[in-house]
C-alpha cells in the first residue's frame, strides 16, 4: 500500500499524538530524562496501515498498545528530528492538533541544544509539555 | 482554508462515519424509513475544520453533538449519492472504514432503485447495515 502524503497528514490530524514524557531517571545530571515520541494507535484490524505508515517514515516500530490495539511509535530523536518532525512542516496538520505538533518540535529543537541536560531546561520542557494534547480531539 | 483531497481521505479514514439508521415511520408502506448519513464528529474547537469540509463538499450542515462535539451531517440523499459517494469512490479510503463506506454505498444503490420501498428491501438493507461500523476503530 502506497500512502499519499496529504492522506497522511489527513489521518495524523485525526489520530496522531505528539508527547513529551518526562521520567525520573537518576543516572542523569538534571535526575530527569526527556522522552519526545510520536503515536498512532489503531484497532489491530488496521495493522497494514501502521506497517504502511512505517515504511513511508521509514522508521518508527509497530507493537501491541493494549488489548486489541497496535501503535506505531517512534522515539529514536534523529528519526524524530529528521524524519517526523519535517515531513509535518511541509505537509501542515490543520487541526488543533497542529499545536501540539509545534510545541513538540519546539522541545526537539530545545533537545538539540542541549537543553535537556540542564535543570532549566527540563523546567522549560515540563512547562511546554505541560501545555500539549489538553485540546485532544477525543 | 483550502483542504486537500488526499488530506480529506485520511482525515474521514480516522474521525468519519457512514451510518444506515432504520426506523419505525408509520406513514411509510413498509412500516421502516432508511436513513443513510455521513457524519465527522470534532470537538468544538476544531469548529473551523468542519465547515472547511462542508464547503468543500458543498452540502451538508455543522451542528452541536453532544457536549463540546460538533458534527458535520449530510443526510439529504442526493446530496450523499452525487457528492460524498463519487468522493470517496475518487479518493480511496485506506482503513477497515472502507468496508463501511462500501456497504453504505450499496445501500445507496438499493434506495435509488426503490427497494427500501419494499419489505425485501428493508430487510435486505437491515442486514448489510447491521454489519457496518463493528470493527469502529476506537
Amino acid at each position: 500500500m502506497e500512502l499519499d502524503a496529504g492522506w497522511i497528514a489527513g489521518f495524523v490530524d485525526g489520530e496522531g499524538c505528539f508527547h513529551v514524557g518526562i521520567a525520573r531517571h537518576d543516572d542523569m545530571k538534571t535526575g530527569y530524562q526527556v522522552l519526545p515520541e510520536f503515536t498512532i494507535v489503531q484497532h489491530e484490524r488496521d495493522a497494514q496501515l501502521l506497517y504502511a505508515i512505517k515504511r513511508h517514515f521509514g522508521c518508527g516500530v509497530v507493537r501491541r498498545d493494549h488489548g486489541d490495539r497496535l501503535a506505531f511509535r517512534v522515539r529514536d530523536r534523529r528519526h524524530l528530528a529528521e524524519r517526523i518532525v519535517p515531513f509535518f512542516v511541509q505537509h501542515r496538520l490543520l487541526s488543533k492538533r497542529r499545536a501540539d505538533f509545534e510545541k513538540f518540535r519546539r522541545v526537539l529543537e530545545l533537545m538539540e541544544s542541549g537543553r535537556h541536560l540542564t535543570e532549566d531546561g527540563v523546567d522549560e520542557i515540563r512547562r511546554i509539555a505541560g501545555q500539549m494534547n489538553r485540546g485532544a480531539s477525543r
